[in-house]
C-alpha cells in the first residue's frame, strides 16, 4: 500500500536526512571536521568558547570578539533565584533525567514560544541562553545547592569543572576537560542531535528541541556508556585479569562497553586524542586501561577474523570508541562517574543548539513513513 | 565524502523508517487503520480504553478484559501529593510546555531508568503509568488545583472532559470527545511518534521518549493548529466575509491554518468524521465553518488549477486537515482553545507509548547521516 518510490531504511542507516555546515564525520578516513577545521587540532589548542563561536559564525573569533562572547556567555550562565529553585525541584536519582526536566522547566518559565514565524535573532538568543546555562544546571543537580562563586572570566570549561568538583581546577585538569568538551561538542547527525532537529522541525520552541535531545542522549546506546566503562575497569581490577575477563564476556555474548560505533570504519579520532590525554595524565588507571584496550581489541579482531573465515566475506573488527578513554580522562580530573553523561551533555548542548538554529533557518518537517505489518482490513469495512 | 550507497531524503520524505503493526495511513485511498480495524468505525462506536487495549494487545477486549483494563487505567491515573506539587510547579504560559516538564519530572521522580537490558514487562508498566496520567496532568495544569473527584469508573475520555470543563459532561459531549480522542490516538510515523521512537532507540528511559514526543507535538506544523483555526474563524466573523478573507490571505501568500497534510492525497478520513460530529452538534459556529471550508477549498483548487496551467503538470489542491473540524467540535463541548494541543496530547500519548514499546521490542538505533556543506579542510591539517 506504500508509494512505489519509497525506500525501507531500518534505523535510517545510510540515509542522509539533512545538510549541515557544522561538522562532518568522515568515518572511512577516521576524521572529524568542525566547520572547516580539524576537530582534534581545535581540541588540543582552543577553548570551548572559540569552537562555539566557530560553529555559530562559521569562523574563529578575533581576540576582541572572543572576549565579548566569553563575557556574554558567562553572564547568560546565571540562573535567577526562582530558576535555581526549579532546578533543585527537578533533582532525582538520575542526573541527566533531572537535567532534562530542568531545561524543560526553565524554557517554560522563561516563556519560550514556538519559533515558527518569529524573528530568527530572537530565537537564536533563546538557544544561547539554554547552552550557556548547562554548567550551572549540572552543578545544582550535583550539589543540591546554588552555584558557588567562581572568579570572573573563568570560562565555560573551568566553570563546569569547578562546579562539579567544588574547587578551582589545576591548569592540566582544565586543559583535559577543555579538550574533552571540544572533541564532543558536535558529531554530525548523531541520535540526540537528530532528535533535536526532528523536534525543532515542527516549529516547536527551542526548549522542546533541547529537552528532546537531552532525553535521547541519556540512552546507553548513545551517551550513557562512560560511567559503565569504569565499572568494567573496576571489575577487571588488574592488568593480569584483562585477557580472561574479555574471553569470558565475549563467550557469554555480552556487549562490551566502550567499543564499536555506527559510523567509524577505522579509529575514532576522538578516542586517539583522549588516549593521548590519559597517557599524559599518567594516572593510576592508565596501565590497566591500556592493557584492557589491547586485550579487547585483540579479542574483537580474532572474533571478526573467525567470522570472516566462516562466511567468506571480510568482517570489520569493532574499534575503541570515544567513551572508553573519556572514562579514564574524566576520572583523573575528579569528575564523579555518575556525571559523565551530564558532562557529555554540557558540551553537546552547544552542538544541539547550533543544529536547531540551522534547522529553523532552512526547515523541512521530518515526516518519514512506516510500513504496516498489522492485520489487513477487508474492503467492506470502509 | 559520503558512502556511495547513501540517499539524500530531505525531511525523510518517502523513507520508511520502521515497521509498525499499530496503524496505517493509506494516504492515497484516504483510509486510516488501527491494528486491523477501520479507525473511523472504532471512533464512532468504541471507547478510548477499547482502542487502547486493541493497540496494546492487537485485538479488541472481551467485556471482562475491558472492565479489568478500565479499572487499572483509572487507578494508575492518580498522582501522589508530591507529584501534584511537581505538576503545579511545572505550570507556565504554555500548557503543553508545562505538560512536557511534568511528564519529565514524574518519570524522574518515579526513578524510571533506561529500558536497555531490563525486563520488557516492567518497562511496559512504566509506559502505562505515563499514558494513564495524562487527564490528571492536563487538569492540574489548567486549574492549578488537585484533580476534582469524579464518579467511579468514569472512563478516560470522561475524566479528561470533566477535568478541564469542571463539570460532569453530557452524553453527547462525551461521545464527541471519545470520537476525537480515538481518531487521533495514533497516525503512523507522524513527527511526534517518530521523535519518541528516536529517543527510545538509544535505550533511554520511556519518560525521555514521551517527553520528546510531547515537545515535538507542540510545534505549529504538527499539533499546534486547532487553536489558531478558531482565531481564524473569529477574525472572519460571518459567512459573508469568508470569500474575501480567503482571497486576501492567499494573495498575501500566507499559510491557512487547518489545510494540507504531508501524507493524505485525498480527504483525511478523520476530518470527514469530525465534520460529521460538528454537523450533528449543530452549534452556533457550524454555518460559518462550513462556509469557510467551502471558500478555502474553492480558492485552493483554483490556485492549484492555475499552477497546473502554467507548469503543464497536474497540481493537487490542499484538502482540509484534521485540525479544522477538531477546532469546531472541541469548542462546542467546552474545551478552551488554549487546551486543544493538550487534548491532542492526551490521546496521542497512548499511541506514543505503544510505539515506544514496539520500538524496544525490536530495537535499532536511529542514526541517519548528514551531508557536510561547510568549508573543506586541507589534507595538511590532518
Amino acid at each position: 500500500m506504500n508509494n512505489p518510490t519509497t525506500t525501507f531504511a531500518a534505523g535510517l542507516e545510510g540515509v542522509i536526512a539533512c545538510a549541515t555546515r557544522l561538522s562532518h564525520v568522515d568515518g572511512a578516513a577516521g576524521r572529524l571536521i568542525f566547520s572547516g577545521h580539524n576537530a582534534v587540532t581545535l581540541a588540543q589548542t582552543k577553548t570551548v568558547e572559540e569552537v562555539w563561536f566557530l560553529l555559530h559564525e562559521g569562523r574563529l573569533p578575533t581576540a576582541e570578539e572572543l572576549s565579548v562572547f566569553r563575557a556574554k556567555v558567562e553572564s547568560l550562565g546565571k540562573l535567577s533565584t526562582a530558576e535555581i529553585a526549579l532546578v533543585k525541584k527537578a533533582r532525582g536519582n538520575e542526573p541527566l533525567s533531572a537535567f532534562r526536566t530542568a531545561i524543560s522547566a526553565i524554557a517554560c518559565h522563561r516563556g519560550f514560544k514556538p519559533w515558527l514565524n518569529r524573528d530568527v535573532k530572537e530565537v537564536e538568543a533563546e538557544v544561547l541562553q539554554l547552552q550557556a546555562l548547562a554548567p550551572s544546571i549540572v552543578e545544582i543537580i550535583h550539589t543540591g545547592k546554588a552555584p558557588v562563586r567562581k572568579h570572573k572570566n573563568a570560562g565555560y570549561a573551568q566553570r563546569y569543572l569547578w562546579g562539579v568538583t567544588g574547587k578551582r581546577p589545576s591548569a592540566d585538569n582544565l586543559r583535559a576537560v577543555e579538550t574533552y568538551l571540544i572533541l564532543t561538542i558536535d558529531h554530525g547527525l548523531n541520535a540526540s542531535t537528530f532528535s533535536g532537529r526532528v523536534t525543532a522541525s515542527t516549529g516547536a520552541d527551542v526548549g522542546a528541541a533541547i529537552t528532546a535531545a537531552v532525553g535521547t542522549l541519556s540512552g546507553p546506546l548513545h551517551g550513557g556508556a562512560p560511567g559503565p566503562v569504569l565499572d568494567m575497569l573496576d571489575s577487571i581490577g588488574t592488568p593480569e585479569n584483562a585477557a580472561s575477563w574479555t574471553q569470558a564476556e565475549l563467550s557469554a555474548g555480552r556487549r562490551i562497553m566502550g567499543f564499536g560505533h555506527r559510523v567509524y570504519r577505522t579509529d575514532d579520532p576522538r578516542s586517539l586524542c583522549l588516549r593521548g590525554v590519559a597517557e599524559k595524565q599518567n594516572g593510576p588507571r592508565i596501565k590497566l586501561a591500556l592493557k584492557v584496550e589491547e586485550e579487547i581489541l585483540r579479542a574483537l579482531k580474532a572474533k571478526a577474523d573467525a567470522k570472516a573465515l566462516t562466511t567468506g566475506k571480510p568482517v570489520r573488527a569493532l574499534r575503541v570508541n570515544v567513551e572508553f578513554w573519556t572514562a579514564v580522562a574524566l576520572e583523573h580530573v575528579g569528575i564523579p562517574r555518575t556525571l559523565y553523561s551530564s558532562t557529555f551533555c554540557t558540551s553537546r548542548i552547544i552542538g544541539w543548539g547550533e543544529h536547531v538554529i540551522e534547522q529553523l533557518r532552512d526547515n523541512k518537517l521530518f515526516r518519514p513513513l512506516s510500513q504496516y505489518t498489522g492485520p489487513e482490513v477487508p474492503e467492506s469495512a470502509f
